[in-house]
């Protein structure tokens, strides 16, 4: 089969090949599943530059999600209950990036016809990231406020209909001004341009300061997302899109009385109960085919061109890059 | 009466007079305390810098603690209760760095009389942090390991010497290796010094990372104290002597699972029940008698070189500095 592959660690849009690789085996408690689409999403992206909490072993394949349907099983009862449908596919250690891929039986979602491959493609990563922050995480109530950074991209904007359909408030930050208006008409409550003063705005728009943030940017806007918080604030990193550190100040850290958490997907799925993670894929379900969970702006590649794939994804402003594997 | 006065935040030693000013008059549930000693503690420093949770109402006198005796009390059983007792004198508004300090009569408690001066007057911040970071914010197991920077200051022996009573193990990072052997007499399990590999030393030392790290003074040391946490680690931070932010790397922050707290005495100490605080001023009192929670290597000024004092207190490896305010 042919599939996307990388020998070392390094520049996605350098390291990267298409190639004849042998089809993956499903073991015991495994499926074998054909793919269609994938994402590229930016843990595939620090997956790929070895940046990512899993190592990978290469050569490797990147992709933790996308949709294919559910060729054979290796065994097992839920396996063999799979078979023949249709299915997003959660794969966090050998990669959907290939026209086969094999994971666990319990890692395939059903996903019905009416949920297009682009929407079930991109099932797993963002819409359980923003319910899980926004809903288990942080649990944040109606009427509080929620402040996020990149606030422009897909679970940016997830995050935001969110807080609309769930009462609590958001206040994004963005890099551009023509952001602003984009986001409003998707339901910001408040949008502000990053810039040095960043964190008196944020008091200011909410009356001292947001208890929650969420940031997956890290360096200067992540610094300024920490001291937007109010006081007994909880800000939660989960990525690092600038490469760089947040600058904690011990003083208002201890003086407002902040916290730092940290939050990566896979760790925090694998620590929930079966059935926990059983009502969170029903619930996407339904926001998804609400429009809440959807994600808007897809631009897709052929698997061939996946160099330009990874180039384009890493430009700012870009919408939801999709691998394109199989025709339908 | 005579006390120190400050007209404006800044330098200690530069904004700090001795003069007279008022005596002031207790209120009901308050005291007044002749004084007889109180410490130069960092957090004296960073309240007359501006730079402290409290933001003092200039022209202000510092001191958050201190020894005297009850002279009278402002109504209240507790505080008559208290009259004609020599008090460790626990003061978080209006300062014991005078003549004489008026507090809550629940902020005072009864010390024997065969617990010194310098002992009595260093009775609340340093032993209540040591034990209160240790035994209640992270609760550390007898075999675990602690990882603390400023570990040869008055608070980091203490900490050690808490680790030989309950059992737990420290790893110690100091700036001179001449401190090394110092520590290791004092009990320390494992003594550091600060340098570009730390975080690389302190996994060594404890085979994965330290499950739990408190650091006072931010800046690299901080950075590599928290870097050098176990996955699943928690730091608290309490102290910011460098006066520079710790650098947070959001990647290892989420692949490691790591997690940054604070952590404030006086308010930590409001949040607890009387009854805590009861037992908690009970254990400092027999752990100062068996040595674990004692101040050593004090050096006293008296308090018309206050100035004197300051700069002493300041300097890197000073013994605690003490302001003698009444003869004895």
């Amino acid at each position: 089969m042919r599939a996307v592959v990388f020998d070392r660690v390094g520049d996605p849009a350098e390291v990267l090949q298409v190639r004849e690789v042998d089809r993956p085996e499903p073991g015991r408690g495994e499926v074998l599943v054909r793919m269609v689409a994938s994402p590229v999403n930016p843990s595939d992206l620090m997956y790929i530059r070895g940046e990512y909490g899993i190592r990978p072993e290469c050569p490797a394949t990147p992709g933790f999600e996308g949709v294919g349907v559910v060729e054979a099983s290796g065994g097992g009862l839920l396996g063999r209950f799979r078979k023949g449908k249709r299915v997003a596919v959660v794969n966090d250690r050998r990669g959907n990036w290939g026209e086969y891929a094999v994971t666990t039986a319990r890692q395939v979602i059903p996903v019905p016809a009416d949920i297009p491959d682009a929407q079930a493609a991109t099932f797993f990563v963002n819409p359980a990231t923003a319910l899980a922050l926004t809903r288990h995480v942080l649990n944040v109530a109606p009427g509080q406020w929620l402040a996020q950074s990149a606030a422009a991209g897909a679970l940016g904007t997830m995050i935001i209909r969110l807080g609309r359909k769930y009462g609590f408030r958001t206040v994004n930050v963005v890099r551009h001004d023509r952001q602003v208006d984009e986001l409003k008409k998707r339901g910001a409550d408040v949008v502000l341009v990053d810039g040095t003063d960043l964190p008196e705005r944020i008091r200011h728009a909410t009356g001292g300061g947001a208890p929650f943030a969420i940031d997956p940017v890290g360096g200067e806007t992540g610094t300024r997302i920490l001291e937007g918080l109010a006081p007994g604030g909880r800000l939660v990193v989960f990525g690092s899109l600038s490469g760089r550190p947040i600058a904690v100040d011990p003083r208002p850290l201890i003086a407002r009385d902040l916290r730092i958490e940290n939050f990566w997907l896979g760790r925090w799925a694998k620590q929930q109960r079966v059935l926990t993670m059983l009502k969170l894929f029903k619930t996407i379900r339904s926001l998804a085919r609400e429009g809440v969970l959807s994600t808007e702006r897809v631009e897709e590649f052929p698997m061939d061109r996946v160099t330009d794939a990874v180039r384009r994804a890493a430009e700012p402003g870009a919408g939801k890059v999709l691998l394109r594997i199989v025709g339908r």
